[in-house]
């Protein structure tokens, strides 16, 4: 017992352990140091390779640049900070490579515990190539809707309205909605009163909607009246659907939605 | 320490250093441009072949041929990237086939992680033999409804009618609504007041039905009266089921409701 | 670098190239030609083999007949097209016996991968085994509720009634519910005032439910009145059951409750 | 090429290809005859064995035979088409044995996939070794909730009270609720006007419950009167509970509720 | 082919078969007579050991032998009925235990699906071990809600107020509630006019609770008046606390809220 | 067949059959009686080292110390069982150690069926490890809200407020709530008529709420006026938020609640 | 029998047998203190180190700063308990590197059992790498919504606005909301009377709009008047939103919504 405490102190008060305490700190300053210098440099180099891209052989679409940009920038970082991890550790004596490579009880906990890290790196992957959504795109992952800032190698950014960031792990994306690849449709019921003449109303409705995409230019063409979605002793409701460039359906319902109403109670159909 | 930098210091000031990363950096864009050649070159052969499917002699109908120019527009690509992927990893020295190959913790992650990659294909592969459903098919999976746009090696894309594109993984796939299989039938509840005679409506209403199909062509024969849904002291319900061609039961749906409410105002039944 | 560009150009000029994608290509299309007679031919003599059911020695009942003949057609169709897979696999090369014998990072993918493939033919064996639902039954296995159009080495499909077809993986099926082997109840609730008087209303009810068989075909036995559901300040609930032919008890509800309705109006009950 | 194409021919042509397909399927159709009258001859004999049950010296309640008799002809049945098949696979030189022995990826896929199998059995055992439940017991098992009509070794068949047959795989059964063992009880609230004097309603009520035991015999004991559940401005509740024989607590709920309401009348308090 | 159904004929006529078959159902009958006896005396045995309990050394709480006493007569069964099981597996020439010995794609399956069973049982053993609950407990496991009858091996089983038994495997308890540890505490809401006066109403209603305990022994101590929970435009609601012994909190609710109304009905206040 | 009857009729005559059971009875009897003492012993001893807590030279604050009496208790109490259990199954000559270091089916099965026990205790050791709570913390674990009573090795015990204890498996511990770090605050809405003068509101609430802390000491300083939270035709609610010290916040919110009320009808202000 | 007993009671008596348990004792008090020290020490050096971060040549962010000072006390923490352990273990002789590094059941279960383990500290590392979230910024975690107050090794710990520590594995977080790093936006909905003038009450809002950046410096910049969101018979509502800095849309919301009540009803708008 007293040996052990006396060695114990032998230790604590030998000069060499302090020396060697102090060589590690400065190994870990010079580390850390290095991997701020060299994130800060590559992410600046890959953002003005983008710069040029107008002029790149390789004709990808802006919407894919974006996306490769960031991505490049991503990757860059995780995988200096992984090395640098893995450095620092090797100051301390730890061999991190040796023990990932050593099968045992801890290469089994590891290899089931690291499972959702690989499954994030291949969905990731297979996001971009098969351009499910691309930086810029409005998308639908789980609750979380917005617009994308960033699909790195294990999480995707998602910026929505309000202005939340969603970071979501990319093993956990399975049904993406896209809004931004196909043009949006708005849907608009009107409700009426039940003693109006439908034929009437309908005919009337068809030429007001005629004329509305000469006024807004996120509308594709003319909206269509689809016709009476129920009735009864209190109301008829009817529908109109309007095709406009993608994610602009709501903006486009508002102002249908106010143009309507004026031109209605100006031909004297009663609202309900 | 100080010869650690030195080293790091010569490594980093010698010509061979940047002009191995040169030589990289033109590899990769080399990869690059010949995998965007291929992809678009062999997407219009594909395109092309499938022109000329009225002489095939192999007799798919029509509907299989346009899952098929998708599935291998998409498999090329998918082919494509991959090879391109570990041509990239192969510049910089990591050799992708050894690694997998090499069993401990990180192939036992990677297996374990890949689970949901070979789920899909998997899976991909039942959809198109079984021909589960096609390239232009309703749908419904899972929450998205809408029509099928491509169905590839990993993931099935879905458009839906308001013009979000659903991206569905095949391996998140299980129960599959298809709506183009077989007609569809439209179900019309209307509600009249309880004092209303059951017997007379009946036979004026089944008089009304039988006029229809000569009226809508998706209507597939006349619509026919089921009979009371149900009652208490507010309303008696009746419901009309009429059977279309596949998903055009919301429209034909929409036209009978109208019609319906115009013939029984004229006839003298009371609506509730 | 020029060496292997020089290397890829020679390969894509030589005549040896082109020819062999020229042989490669004709391989495929008599691969798929050959699987599609196939298929056809053999479905069709499936098809004969069961019509001469009646005389057939086994003395199976029609409605497993009509499992196993859909069965059959998709064990063959099934089995052509995966060895048409393997065909064309193996023109290009690729050796798909090979590859799945080989215990590595692939095979274990593709063994986790597969579980759910092998769980829908287990399964599916099961269903036919125990006979737990035959083509033509009424079933509803999880929100699916419909007649069985086919039981498939992987998937069932079942058409709703109005008109949709589930395709539904064997494996996702656990409880079943089938509509078609008992007798059906069909429960039917009456509101009356609550100044009735019960023992008079029960009389005359019992009176009018005897009659019923005759009337209606589908019925099984008399109708029975339960008594008194529930009472409040506004209502009395009695209850009627009716045990009807499988699956007829919602039209036979519908009608009973027609019937009812005037039946109680003509001896005076006030329906509340 | 041609070579293959002409061997496939000369195979096609050969008089014993004809000959071998035309013995498997005799020995297929012989198989099946064999297997249908095994099974057959099978359950009769079960049957009759379970007839003289009364003087078995093993003295197993009637409940537990009629369990093992459905039991045994489940095990028979399964034993018997499972030998079918693998006969049946035998004849097209399939050897299932060496398959499921030979440990590889197929084998992997099959060991995962057939968990749920090895599931069921283990858990039915059980079932039946711990008499969870019994054929004729009232019971439910997740949704599903009737009578129970076969406990296999791979499912439980329920049906319910309005004649669905609901197939449950064991190994889906975790809680289950028996209804069957013990005595039920009746919960009879009733809502009397504000106003009402408690005490004498309590006396009241109490004498009525007192004869109910000689009138309805599924009555175990007199139900009790447990007092005022809860009071508002616009009611009072009081509880009555009736502890019946098993599974009859809603037909005597229904008969004392009918009967309370008579007997409150004549006394002159007022439900609300 | 005649051969092989000469030899099953040999096979079937032969006097030897006939025997063979004999005996095996003798030493069947006998196995399960052996077990019926053993469970049964065994099960009177353990029954007789608990009854002198109150002179047992070992001190265990009454409330532990009780459900130690359904625990060995469990365990009892289950060993005997598990080797019972093996022997007539034996009498067919199963090996069971070589079997499960054999590594292969059977043992793997069993050993993956017999994981639900260990787990039932080391959790079993666990809620014994650490006292989570005892027989004659009111619990509440997931759903069920009720007094604990036996706590088995594998399963336990809890019978609710109204009579239905739940029969729960082990390994699917994790969080307990148990009832039956500490005191209970009812909560009783009383609304009342918001033109009341409140110090009044809390001097009255605090002279009417220190008279409680007296009247109900279930009642611990005096309940305490909490003060004003809500209070809006139509009513104020002021709670009173009561701890009771455990699980009487429903009972003391009751006849607390009857008295409570009374008093207050008395002393002018009004309740909303 | 005799011969077997005869030894297991020889065997169960035999003296020393009957002398080997006492012998085990006996064993069995004393092992049980060791484990009760030293369990007694054991856990008195833990208590009386705890007593001594303030002088201790560790400084561990008390409501560490209080986890650890309880955990050391546990631990104590687990140990002894456990080997408890292992010594009765010595004495029937099962040799748990040598079963469970055999590999086979039955360790594959233990092996996964004990998962869940090791992520009991290597969670419940982080627990402690990061003070995530102690024995007296107010906490939310999954459903359960209460007073935490023991942590122990295996499960964590928690006290609700109206008495029922929450028997929690350490490893289904995932977010827990611990509501006594913080000071706590409570919400108070309060609904005035929408005539009110906002900014007069305002400034009598906020004089009120100066008062508060002197009169109330569970307060750590005034609540605060939020302001006006929603309006509408029938209503104007404004916010206030008190601090308070940690879980008082609900008797706080009762009190002001009261106090708010008389204070705004003095001054004439109308709540809705 | 006796020769145990005998042993024991020897063994217990003997001398040595109570000095080796002081001795392990005294061991244990030693560890005890000693990693209390260090990790006091060790704390107070990490926060000290952090202090003169203005002057850091990393230039890391004072935000990620304050992450990697909690992160550190954390490690440390962690590091020395764990340590602790291994040491009190071993004092009792229980080697648990040498039962980690032996494979066998109980490696297999603790192997399965510390996947989530290992799964936390993954994800924790790359919370951090990828700067998800740090101390001090307002998240969303799963239902936990707060201020983080420390991302450890094994668990992050969030406060909410009412004061209650939410503590959350890292395993378990998948979808992170971070509100802090974008500028939030508050939706602010009108209802007005459906008579009102729409182009009026825009043309006011949106002069009211503009004034408010001066007064509410939250505000990034003036409000934008949406539109009609909805109308009908009974109201129209209008849709303002505010951009406003991270996290103050709810206090921006409640001055504007009753800056703007006020305002309107000025202009002599009626809100509905």
């Amino acid at each position: 017992m007293n040996a052990t405490l006396q060695k114990m102190k032998d230790y604590l008060m030998a000069e060499e352990t302090w020396l060697d305490l102090g060589i590690v700190l400065v190994k870990i300053l010079v580390i850390l140091l290095l991997t701020t210098i060299v994130v800060r440099v590559g992410k600046s180099i890959i953002k003005k390779l983008f710069l040029v891209r107008q002029k790149s052989p390789l004709g990808y679409s802006e919407r894919r640049q974006n996306t490769l940009e960031k991505l490049l920038q991503n990757i860059l970082a995780n995988v200096v900070y992984f090395t640098a991890i893995i450095a620092i550790l090797s100051t301390f004596g730890i061999n991190v490579v040796g023990l990932l490579a050593g099968a045992g009880i801890v290469g089994l906990a590891v290899g089931f515990g690291a499972q959702s890290l690989v499954k994030d790196i291949i969905t990731g992957f297979f996001i971009i190539f098969e351009d499910q959504f691309a930086v810029g795109d409005q998308v639908q992952i789980g609750t979380a809707n917005g617009i994308v800032q960033e699909i790195g190698l294990r999480t995707t950014k998602v910026k929505s309205y309000t202005g939340e960031l969603h970071i979501i792990p990319n093993g956990t994306i399975t049904v993406v909605i896209n809004y931004s690849i196909y043009n949006s449709l708005a849907l608009i019921d009107v409700s009426v009163s039940p003693e109006t003449n439908i034929p009437a109303l309908e005919k009337n409705i068809q030429e007001f909607l005629k004329e509305l995409p000469s006024k807004y230019e996120d509308l594709v063409k003319p909206p269509s009246f689809l016709g009476v979605q129920s009735f009864d002793a209190t109301e008829i409701v009817v529908r109109i659907t309007a095709e406009t460039i993608p994610t602009k359906q709501a903006g486009v319902a508002r102002k249908v939605r106010r143009d309507l109403k004026e031109f209605l109670e100006q031909k004297g159909f009663q609202i309900s």
